[in-house]
């Protein structure tokens, strides 16, 4: 682990959906330093083979590494799916964490019964069966009821989230899982946690406990921070840099919309 | 110009779009060759800017190039909107057609008035103002009413082409041109002719003449290889290759759906 305090923290992700995790570190850490990585050339990840997923992750922690960021968060359930291992054994003694991780000890943390955990996500992630997996290691026996909801993102970028389509087509994906008993649902995806008032008002129980990775993944990386003394005890707040590998149509808008907070400086670089 | 009359007809797309085309050419010269490059691994072009679009346009050009095509029809409106030119002039004596051009052609060769066009696609190729410019160069005076449907291409891939979110998704992008007095509607993307039926439901008026680009780029070929006396008059029937840069989830059922009958073997080529 880097013994600079003051080192930034380095998040990323395939694309624009993981600025909800920089949201939710700058909300719980405000005096950190932020480096966020957005691969806006080469989004979507899901679609790509596992090898290629892997070559391009790597490449974006090389890039952090030469930051020297004091800690990884990788806010990418693709990129956490399929290269997760090797992302850790590349940055060496800089920890790294994952959203499905993050997610999936969120929900088995919450008090209360675990029987039933239900995870929505993209093809991708759903197919990787990675919570399903990640579930089971913490929590063998309960049953988990996954649901690919791939309408989701291109809604999110839309900005369709509360409007009559975005209920229409969450009842298509989510009656499904409605009335199997859930515990909890684990929003899988960075995109999601837009969906959250009208995902609550289509599940059927108002006791199912909705896990946002975003909030998990802040929260995993304040405790790391805390127990080893790393947090940055400057209180002359944190900053917050933006790299992205294209700047495509409608960036600043959606980035701002994911981000809830006028984007600072983006510089594009390419990998 | 090849001499070749059974050399190949080469096709490309971003993705798996560019499909619709090969079906259209496939019903119309059933005694063609036709390889079809989708660059799956790249995909979306949209969002990519047009310096990095030509560059990978020009890599499948080579690619057409050494299985000695005897013409190449660019299936991808992004591709058609930015690297048109730089194709013609790699392609050399090669006839290369695009489905701007094709698209903006038929609309305005059809009987009846043009006065006013409209023209739906994806965000990129609505943004770039092709259609705009093509139909202002053949038909001065006419206005051209665009409109960005970001959501269709995820619709299609989605399956959801006859469905109520579909109806009221084409609702929310076409009750704005409904009213227009459209005498044709351009589908400038090769993703929308799944979208055929319903978007004639949608439309106000029974007698706008929709355009589907896939089949007029197809009828274009027809035309140029009959003046050239370049169709392959062998009778045995043509084939179909299918070449791809990545073979994503649910690749075969997706291109079944755009290609309307079974695929032939796939191979994935890295350029």
């Amino acid at each position: 682990m880097s013994t600079n305090k003051k080192a930034p923290i380095g998040i990323f992700d395939s694309g624009i959906g993981g600025l909800t995790v920089a949201k939710a570190v700058r909300e719980a850490l405000p005096n950190e330093h932020i480096i966020y990585f957005g691969d806006t050339a080469r989004v979507p990840y899901g679609i790509k083979s596992e090898e290629t997923v892997r070559k391009y992750a790597l490449e974006i922690t090389d890039f952090l590494l030469s930051k020297e960021v004091k800690m990884i968060l990788i806010a990418c359930n693709t990129v956490s799916a399929s290269a997760h291992e090797q992302i850790i054994e590349r940055a060496g003694d800089i920890p790294v964490l994952d959203v499905i991780t993050a997610g999936t000890k969120a929900a088995i943390a919450i008090d209360g019964p675990h029987n039933h955990i239900g995870v929505i996500g993209t093809l991708a992630t759903i197919h990787s069966k990675s919570y399903d997996k990640a579930i089971q290691e913490n929590n063998r026996g309960t049953e988990v009821f996954s649901k690919a909801c791939p309408m989701l993102v291109p809604l999110a970028e839309e900005g369709w989230t509360d409007n009559h389509i975005a209920e229409e087509t969450l009842h298509i994906y989510l009656d499904e899982i409605n009335g199997k008993q859930l515990d909890s649902l684990i929003l899988g995806c960075t995109h999601y946690p837009l969906f959250k008032p009208m995902i609550r008002k289509v599940l059927d129980n108002p006791d199912i406990r909705i896990v946002d990775s975003a909030l998990s993944i802040a929260g995993m990386a304040q405790e790391m921070l805390e127990a080893s003394e790393m947090l940055n005890d400057d209180s002359d707040n944190g900053s917050f840099d933006c790299y992205v590998s294209d700047k495509p149509q409608r960036f600043q808008k959606l980035a701002e919309r994911f981000l809830g907070e006028q984007l600072p400086g983006v510089e594009i670089v390419s990998l």
